[in-house]
């Protein structure tokens, strides 16, 4: 037997939303669990990439891999361990650039297991074990339900989130340069302490971004789309970022450009009919670092995570 | 000519929102400015405490008195200076008990100057000089404008702010310690520097707090009003607070319990009739400490300062 399911990419933070934040994407990627007869097979973790342009020899395919050990988890909580599995990981989101693509592996891995196992698992439980795994909920909880959410992850190992309509005219344009970024690095460069007053920034920020989404209101989207927690420090790591954020800053119906996650990839938010002039504005500021890039305009995915039959 | 202002007590933070979150409570004072004809007669200031209670001698009846500061600054903003002034404060609101009091005169003094020159200042130009004066818009907001507000005092001196409808049935408990806790000094415990994971905290805490006012979320709104940036300083300074908040944890209906302000009041959010029971265990866990207090139970106030004809 055997079950495949379709994840959309993710991204977080959304710049205040640190850890908090997170938006679904329509790049997919499907993961298939199937449990082999013959036992003494082991653990078979095949990956492959749809897209002919990753690096996905550093990948464990052993134990190691993230989507064998949240399935583990799984087993483990019903008492059970997974000794005969194939998992087979169909990639189109790209790797390490901060478009939640270890959490969709995650989530896919996680939920075609779970029905595997004739589906122990709520979605509080298979939010909780994702959550566990990345240890943040900001891009498994977009990914497993789709949509924008605000999400927590409880020190109970619960995770508490809400889905918002995220408005319909509003554009998202990711823009995935050619260099990775791992999350462990973009995260030690933030300190462990912070001055107050960059909390409080973020604060009401992240309360004006939640209520800028609410009422639609692109004035306020602009004020709220800024940070001062990790984008700053994270900036020297991102060649670019600085100089793109520039040129857009005045460009119309930009509401904000902020980093995707942990980043390289950056997010720019906009409205109307502006968004080849927008591309072109990033492409050439990263040319002419000599950094080529991807970028596509999405609307944001309302559905998270599908199980096919 | 005499012009009085009739302005809201209001209560700030609420929570995670520091510096940022703000509600308007329907207890008044009222401000009468009035250009005295005779010159040489200076500035008097007379400040009549309608309560009878409170310790009005220590506040300043010169030009170090903070309406006066904010009304010179109105009249210095279109080049004139306030020579001659008759300004009278009526006061119902407590004062020094986080329930801004310093915000409603300022407000009331600004709003009544401000009708006595013309009006040269709109309300964005009256909330800047408010927020220089009070040093954060949390307070001056709302008691200009009225009901439940987002506010940020921006480097440019300018307050951007939203307002939000609050859920009618969520009504808010004032209690009221008979001790006073100056501003300054609640200010004084916060370290300038806290750690990344509090501020991570208090944004998501934020966040959820705004979507659960928008959506009348008291699931929601149980789980966002919690704080890590300034209650856990502040608590060694309102005797009580730490009582009370575990008192009325399980307490049905409650959705919170908060320092109003900087303290020492506390603000209890709750739905229901059990009113009388909130009051009851507020007042037996201060008594118990020797502590005698004021309750009151009301609705938020909709309407910000209102200029009496």
């Amino acid at each position: 037997m055997k079950v495949s399911v379709k994840v959309p990419a993710t991204t977080a933070n959304l710049g205040p939303g640190f850890d908090c934040l997170g938006l679904a994407l329509p790049i997919y990627n499907t993961i298939t669990v199937e449990e082999t007869i013959m036992p003494g097979t082991g653990i078979e973790i095949n990956i492959i990439d749809e897209t002919n342009e990753q690096d996905i020899i550093s990948i464990p395919t052993d134990e190691n891999n993230i989507v064998y050990k949240a399935i583990e988890l799984l087993y483990n909580s019903i008492g059970q361990t997974p000794d005969e599995l194939k998992i087979t990981i169909n990639t189109h989101i790209p790797i390490a650039r901060g478009l939640g693509s270890s959490a969709a592996v995650v989530v896919g891995g996680l939920l075609a297991a779970n029905k595997l196992l004739g589906s122990p698992a709520d979605e509080a439980a298979l939010l909780s074990i994702a959550s566990e795994i990345e240890g943040h909920p900001d891009n498994v909880t977009p990914a497993i339900v789709g949509g924008f959410v605000i999400a927590s992850f409880e020190e109970d190992g619960s995770v508490i989130y809400r889905k918002l309509p995220w408005p319909k005219d509003w554009k998202i344009t990711v823009c995935i340069p050619d260099y990775e970024l791992a999350t462990d690095i973009a995260r030690s460069v933030i300190p462990k302490d912070i001055p107050l007053k960059d909390a409080i920034f973020n604060l009401k920020h992240s309360a004006m971004l939640v209520e800028a989404v609410n009422s639609q209101d692109k004035e306020l989207m602009k004020f709220a789309l800024n940070d001062k927690l990790h984008q700053p420090y994270r900036e020297k790591l991102v060649p670019g970022m600085k100089e793109i954020k520039d040129a857009l800053k005045h460009e119309e119906n930009v509401l904000g450009c902020v980093l995707s996650g942990a980043g390289p990839s950056l997010l720019v938010v906009s409205y109307g009919n502006n968004l080849n002039k927008i591309k072109e504005i990033i492409s050439k500021t990263w040319l002419d670092l000599n950094v080529k890039s991807q970028i596509y305009t999405l609307d944001v995915e309302e559905n998270g995570a599908v199980i096919l039959e």
